[in-house]
């Protein structure tokens, strides 16, 4: 659909911004990117993040558009997760049916190639030029080198806040009336660790394994990289007995990860010195309404709904953004107040049904991992599921492989969550729950 | 008890600075109030507020500061409801026992008067003088014409922040990492009307009453002045059917009043005219955590905690955060770091209460008064109260008439209704609702 020629700002040139503007520049718009940070091209990434899994729904926004063969290049296909589990050898689980996997990605690498593709697409980047302001119902756009300094004034049509979870643009629309926002913490924060290569450049883990030590109320994970490291995350409590707090000497950390960590004991070192520079980070689960003003203004991906990391759907959720966007386009055309009305209204709820997915998943890992019922409870699930792969598709599968809405795959698992309730009251249920009554029970309940 | 002298700021010269600031000048400290807006004393008052009523909570902070009688001489206790139905003659309900009333007091006259009362113990209030930022760790308040603009900068020992829901000392918090926030708005807005005194300055309605004409998604209300005249408040839905928004001429509000509210027929026409001279305002729950910052900055009622007016405890929670600190200080003398940790931890859990409280009036209001179940379950609560005083305190009489802490009234309503689910289960219930039967059923179930 060919669309009126526009003059498009896009506050954020992360992996959301950057993405919105190779779609939009494909309908002849100009489009202009600021970032508050210098390129990230020209700099040495900062260790401060969680290594990316793209699933479908990331893919299917980076198809639509062109990229996604592009993007494979760069990314690892993880089938499994490898399990570390004190006393056990290493065991895997495979995440879905064959070929299905999830696609572990570099931040930094993806997000160079994205701005590349940008460019080569004709967008323009303004790179460490911070936006201090925003006049919603003249989507005019105020920078400046500091807040209470001389600023610029850049006159737009439409402006996109892909400003991720502190987002200015959000900010700008919070101290209106009858805006609604929440900012939720956990008590858990992360660090970012690497396991480097082995000197001959292989990787020293199973290379297509997403990695998972957990260890109850804190966990590690290991996800490759190309040139052969893997980043590694710690999610630990800020405060308590095991805690970010409770580490304080390089001794207390080789302490730490000897008892808890022993196969990763050739890495000590490394880590250790990693565990003291790099910065303990917390994680917020972020949610507001509306995400639009007028014509004018959306917010997009992190900006309207940060979730925690815990199903790896930060990022999908932020492409499936400009996925659905992309399709009111073609249907609406020019009538961009009816795009971004219809864009708020249908996103909204799948935004809320990841983050409390997410949530949830954390809830679970840090608090459910030693409960012997909800291991049963799983075992249970797993082995029908296998038996049923079209009657019971798992919780994961529905979000991770599958392009159906997230409030659908939250309202399927509210009901497996119901069954399971039933199945679990049954007397003996630990003895029999392999047995073809429990599972002619479920085959009754799911009718 | 002494303590060492601190310079203090308060930000914030509405009902909770100024109380807050009478109290720490008992102590000897230097207080300084700053207050964007003008002295309230010089202005008339604008129309956009809602008439207070003041509960024990509220005079309980104002006696321990002895300034109790002051106040009462400007306030008026309504002992009952007024009831407007249509259909019905006018009824009264009384709200709790001889004696028990909440007094209404207009929050113009009220924050005049406790200004006047700070200025006289000492306290000094720079008014017309806008606090843009604060450094928290060093307790430096910034202050000046536009946010642009040159700044003053005031050290202090220790800031309060009582500015209100919008609060400038939370915002500045906030942008910090680990902060919780949320604000949520209602979809019903307020307007303020006036009902003007009888030409021989007598109330045109019972003085001594809450009047309130409930008509399902909307609601009058109005509260006495000591001028004759009542403070009224139209609570209405922004959008819908009949709402803010439909009422778009005079015409319309002139039929609205006389379908609605026929006895009131006589000051249409001064309905009418503040109904488009008034701003129609929004509401919204506001939470937080943490309320503090290490020894040096707190934050003091709306600014920590707004809550919808449904339970008209807005005010009286403030003063009761005040009540608190006064309590701690005197516990922990000049150890603010405890102070205000133990402030924030003592009363977070009761400033949830009453917002979860204020929130289920509302959504009682607007959605339930039309539910002849749960009208019934009101009559039998009311039943057996009046018979088992000591046994079934309604909710209304623990928030509103006791000192106990908000977190135990809302416990207490909670375990109620689930005594009152399993009466409203009782076959035929609609018809033995009074008799012994069903007394002896809820005596059995509170044991």
């Amino acid at each position: 659909m060919t669309q009126e020629k526009k003059n498009i700002a896009i506050i954020g040139s992360g992996l959301v911004g950057s993405l919105l503007a190779i779609y939009l520049k494909r309908y002849g718009h100009k489009i202009t990117v600021f970032d508050r940070r210098p390129d990230i091209r020209n700099i040495e990434f900062s260790g401060r993040s969680i290594n990316l899994a793209m699933s479908n729904r990331g893919w299917n926004a980076l198809k639509t558009v062109g990229i996604e063969d592009e993007i494979r290049k760069i990314a690892i296909p993880l089938d499994k997760r490898a399990m570390h589990v004190i006393g056990k050898e290493q065991y895997f689980q495979k995440y879905g049916k064959d070929g299905e996997a999830i696609w572990s990605i570099s931040r930094g690498v993806l997000n160079k190639r994205m701005i590349d593709l940008a460019e080569e697409n004709g967008v323009d980047f303004r790179f460490e030029e911070k936006v201090w302001d925003i006049d919603l119902p003249e989507a005019i756009v105020y920078t400046g080198e500091t807040e209470k300094g001389e600023w610029k004034e850049y006159p737009f049509d439409l402006v996109f806040g892909c400003d991720g979870a502190f987002s200015r643009v959000r900010h700008k629309m919070q101290r209106r009336s009858r805006f609604d926002y929440s900012q939720d913490f956990i008590d858990v924060g992360y660090k970012e660790l690497t396991i480097p290569a082995n000197a001959d450049g292989t990787h020293k883990l199973d290379k297509h394994s997403f990695h998972i030590w957990p260890r109850g109320k804190f966990m590690f994970i290991a996800m490759p990289n190309l040139d052969g490291s893997f980043t590694c995350t710690l999610f630990m409590p800020f405060e308590g007995d095991i805690s970010f707090e409770s580490l304080k000497t390089k001794k207390d950390a080789v302490h730490f990860f000897n008892t808890y960590f022993p196969n990763v004991k050739d890495e000590i070192e490394n880590l250790t010195e990693d565990f003291f520079r790099n910065p303990t980070s917390a994680m917020v689960t972020m949610k507001c309404y509306p995400w639009t003003y007028w014509d004018k203004v959306a917010l997009v991906g992190d900006s309207a709904h940060a979730v925690v990391p815990f199903y790896g759907q930060g990022m999908n959720a932020g492409f499936e953004d400009i996925f659905v966007l992309n399709q009111l386009i073609q249907e609406f055309g020019d009538d961009w107040g009816h795009i971004f009305s219809t864009y708020q209204e249908k996103r909204k709820p799948n935004a809320d049904a990841i983050a409390e997915l997410s949530y949830r998943n954390f809830m679970e890992m840090s608090s459910k991992t030693a409960d012997t019922n909800f291991l049963l409870q799983k075992k249970i699930e797993k082995h029908f599921s296998t038996k049923h792969p079209e009657k019971w598709i798992p919780a994961y599968s529905r979000v991770t492989f599958s392009n159906r809405p997230y409030l659908e795959a939250l309202a399927e698992g509210d009901a497996q969550e119901e069954i399971m309730k039933e199945v679990m009251k049954i007397p003996d249920i630990a003895e029999k729950w392999d047995s073809e009554e429990i599972e002619n029970f479920m085959l009754e309940l799911i009718k």
